[in-house]
């Protein structure tokens, strides 16, 4: 719910939306991952806002989908194995937030109090600026071949265009976490304040008051126009790769493979990359 | 309903999908849609087929989107205009629809009998090949911008580039329908048997023979590598074409656009294409 | 000047622009092509149309560049084969207007009552909706490789990706006419009214009724959504060929090629392709 | 052997070449495809010319590779089934021909005097300018699928492109010939001259006479730099399919699938489509 | 002036190219972006050269634009704001550079002695090699965003493809100098002389030295073609953003938004980013 | 030989491809390139392995080509500048094995040992996982220009995408070597094991080891598929950067430049890079 597990607000010319659920290490179920969309959505449609300003409260910037929360268990089996199911959830939802990150008119940035990780690295990598409290608190986490799924989130372009080929395999296909040193030396973190700062809540103030100094003496229309251009390099690459990623994810939770993973990580057979 | 609204048979080297609500003028609902999808995938997944056919009876191919079968009057309004009533319907499916036609390994063919409107036209021009009973009886209605929609099914790529750009501008910006005779002109019909047959079964029987005539001194390998050859200069338009339509035509939904023309058609406060 | 060489008129949902240079053919000198590209700048910006119709008075479309207008004789022969003069005049109207027609939000249609010359062509070729009086009387004529230039208005893109690699080849290898019918034949033209107009008037007329029926019934928004997805398609050959035309096309009027050339002609050495 | 089975002369601005083994229908042995490469290179290399123009003598244009001519019995069955023996012969043939082809430097013309068959369909695809003695002796036709084999000389860029995707998928995926009179509407054909000429002289010559009269009037670098911009558009198309194809058709060689096509089509088990 | 402002000497295979305003931190007015552009060229035809060496004199390799210089308050306000003057400053100069260091020949290496500033960051973006004489003594800064502009020389393609998303994001959409530091980590420089160097001219020759050793155990036309068959990895990229960024820009300039920018920076309204 | 020049092993989900000669610094003549490439086949058809490990022995990885093997002396200079000698030498083994690693199902690691040279340069950036023994002992050289040949191996694509616009640049056009530590910054090593290991033999056990630990908790399919979806966003680089580099080195060879660069080298007129 919005004004408790997702906040939003406008502060000068930044909206800011910040995942409010510590607890959970800001892992998002369905309904919460959709209640971002709706408002990062909202912050496109700010009419005197120049930035939307991604941020978490606790250790975690995300950690991904919360599949826990909807519990399985309780759902009818046929349901849990039918099209419409999995249409109507996995392949909804990651194509529209991905067309809808890559499509934001406003700078997009995000502050990383911590791990990131699943669907939501894929989003992060849809981000125009990343900030890192610390590369040493922070990760990035594809788990997508640990769960028996695919990439998400564009994160099959996003992540080679961004990493590189080398650790984007990593990432990808040993579902290795890309540690914040690697992240920062290869130019996927606009800067870390490593050591600043000792509380989340600190370090989301200092991005946001770093981010305000720059944009106070720009021409707003130039910002957007920049942006638009640049978009222009990586337009191809996001929307065919969101495609290809939604069509054959869907068949995985179709087959019941990530289902299946999850009894197998609850059950301690396989391990858990978490 | 498999082995009512729509047909499945495996004939020889043959999967045969036929649309079988002649009284509806093959206008799918969306479990119809979804049902499509479904034999779609079983086809592909056929061991011994080389080629899938789509066909129909009656004389429509197919009217597209059958909205009045599900009663929107008796949706709850809040959910009619939530994200997630049509994420769940129309995102989910069309961006999957687009993928497995597309994905198709098989020959995909298509026998033409009559009028094809509105999504069935974006999988239709997803077919390799399209053999069409007779032109004066066929033509394509991509009513998108009547109905407050967008291209759907990656129209706006195939349309483009098997029709050209002026025709596709005509069809998509003007909704104007394409007539059969230009459908030959342009190259998108293989053949039309113009004046041939008096009946549906005639002509699905016709072009049935004629295919099963062409691979039976094939190598079927060579086809399906032939085609992957084929799909690689295309992929990129399509995949991108269909990330991108799904996204802006959801926003259409959600705003209301297509409910309130509907209501206006209903009403003849403008006119339908049809 | 604009009320006079060109005169423009926002009728209904629709601004006219109509070259009005009947006694040179139509053929527009710098300004006029300035001109032009302001007053197709002005259509963009109209708030309430949907579509932007370019027609002519006379027997000539438009006979491309009037080189004859701006006496050459005139100028210092310093100035002639400067960077600067060239820079000026030929590269930056011919990417300007590029783009400008290119990135056209409305509908950008024409009425082509008759012959279509150089820049002229390749400006016509990035229009959406082409409407001929007659397939007798119209024709391309792209004679770059007879003035001693090179591809213009994107040309090299889009009569290669509307015409097919052959007949571009013709036209911009050999600079041969294209002949109204096979504009037809290759979808080049959206419509032709054979025989059924005595004046160029009346066939404007004609054309404008036509697509004010069309669009009564559409939805504006779904128009100018379903042009962007059009446009995403052609966007990379269009942007690329204009930039490479034009450095290629200012080297040759630096190194006075069709200075020359034009001399030639005058003197009969070589033929004019006109 | 040039100057009997390929002949090579240089006319004014052309260069000719002149495949010439009517009795074997101008089917080309592996030397004689070679000895064609090397003569296309020289044209490309003339200091004078303007333009290559492909002919033939006899009643084919070319009926593609001679299989027979290279006695495959007389092979050592190891040398035969060996990656060397397949990389020294198809793959390294045809990467070459085909980029050959697409990089000529000169107006690429061809005169079409018959049927054309196998890797030369994919060849005469690669030239900018298609003449016809008479549509209704023209097809083209590409076995590939037939003998085992997949597409070569890049024909599933260029029939794609060229032809559309609903006549490539028949041309490739059926392997069925694409007749003249479908050659000529789908603007693959430049011209054909029906029903003028009773002999190949002639219509050689016609050609000949013909393309001599464009350019007389032309400046040829303007011409050359056409023809780069062309081939810009296209560039990524043909390259790629390239290589993609000769890495496949290598494996079915390696497999013996097209020898023992050949056998079963000698002893009529199945039906050779010529 | 050529031998006064802007340096040229050819030293063996090297043409050097000297930014020689050092009391104006090579800041470059029209005139002299037109004259580096001639150079260029000039070393494009050299015979013998290997490889284009741009250098500069002083403290800075260029501040940009030099826009004080061309005195705009002297400039008919009628003239400042017509497309004319617009079109045959700005679009045309900044198109034709972009294109001609694109498609530059030879190596193209640039020895950078300090900060390098608007414009003259596009071009510098478009070399092959750069070398910085200290990392802390070099940054690049592209303004445009301050200055109300978008970005030139085709820097939204190559600072998002050499710098990566996140940096590129940074030097557009906030204006921020990127430090020679992250220039080094980010592989944009090929090498620093950190602390080698008290002066410029020794850097200079030292860059030169380098330079020239490398190649005279290599074979030239191996490298010419090499930097073709890199070229193509990157044409498309360049040649578009070249021609979307100059129609963008060009509005900006019409609209006024430049010079009252730098109005208000002259007035200390707003902060100059310099 | 397999077995002896170059070893083939399968170790659980492992294929482990040991290049073997160790005396000749794993220089590979012909007929060793084309039995690697034998064995990468054969890895990608192993029914029960995720990863397919390319290793040495020694302290080379692989020294590229060794040309002197073939004694090309005792060739019959006819036969050593034909058209046929080169094509089926040079481009057939080229285009083949470059389509071979990129079209590689499984996850292809290396572990680099030291230096590589030349077209194993060009194989070894198409591998998606890369592990060095030291960035002190590990170099790539590509001294293509040296010898007076091309970029191989995709090579001009891989390198200009996995390292950088500068240092590509530097790799091909001053055919310098990247040392280890370069590679690394830049993002082309996953990880380097600096001075854990005395002997090669250590390393490639402990790579095996490292690599093994990853995928016992994944899914296969999900990391073919993550494969798959990588690939995509490649493709078009490789194929097409195939395609033309095998062309052009090949009438290097031709034209018998290498081979004087061969005898000048072992004169010691010109210095070999290595």
């Amino acid at each position: 719910m919005e004004g408790q597990d997702i906040l939003y607000e406008v502060r000068g010319k930044v909206a800011i939306i910040t995942l409010n659920l510590p607890k959970k290490l800001n892992a998002l179920n369905q309904d919460q991952y959709t209640l971002l969309g709706k408002l990062v959505e909202r912050a496109d449609n700010e009419e005197d806002t120049v930035l939307t300003l991604l941020q978490a409260t606790g250790r975690y910037f995300s950690a991904g989908a919360n599949v826990a929360d909807k519990k399985m268990s309780n759902i009818d089996p046929k349901v849990l194995f039918s099209h419409e199911y999995w249409l109507s959830t996995f392949v909804a939802r990651n194509v529209w937030l991905t067309e809808l990150f890559h499509n934001h008119k406003k700078i997009l940035a995000a502050a990383v109090n911590g791990p990131v990780i699943g669907l939501s690295t894929g989003l992060l990598a849809l981000c125009d600026l990343i900030y890192a409290i610390d590369t040493s608190k922070v990760y990035l986490l594809a788990p997508f071949a640990n769960l028996g799924l695919v990439a998400e989130g564009a994160s099959s372009a996003t992540l080679f265009h961004r990493l590189g080929w080398s650790k984007a395999s990593e990432a990808l296909l040993l579902a290795k976490p890309i540690p914040g040193e690697e992240l920062e030396r290869l130019g996927f973190i606009n800067k870390s304040y490593n050591g600043k700062f000792s509380s989340t809540e600190e370090f989301n103030q200092a991005v946001y008051d770093e981010l305000v100094g720059y944009f106070e003496n720009l021409h707003e229309d130039s910002i957007f126009q920049n942006k638009q251009l640049l978009k222009a390099q990586r337009d191809q690459w996001i929307t065919s790769a969101n495609s290809r990623e939604v069509s054959r994810g869907f068949y995985k939770w179709l087959e019941g493979v990530p289902q299946s993973r999850f009894v197998q990580i609850s059950q301690k057979e396989i391990k858990h990359k978490l």
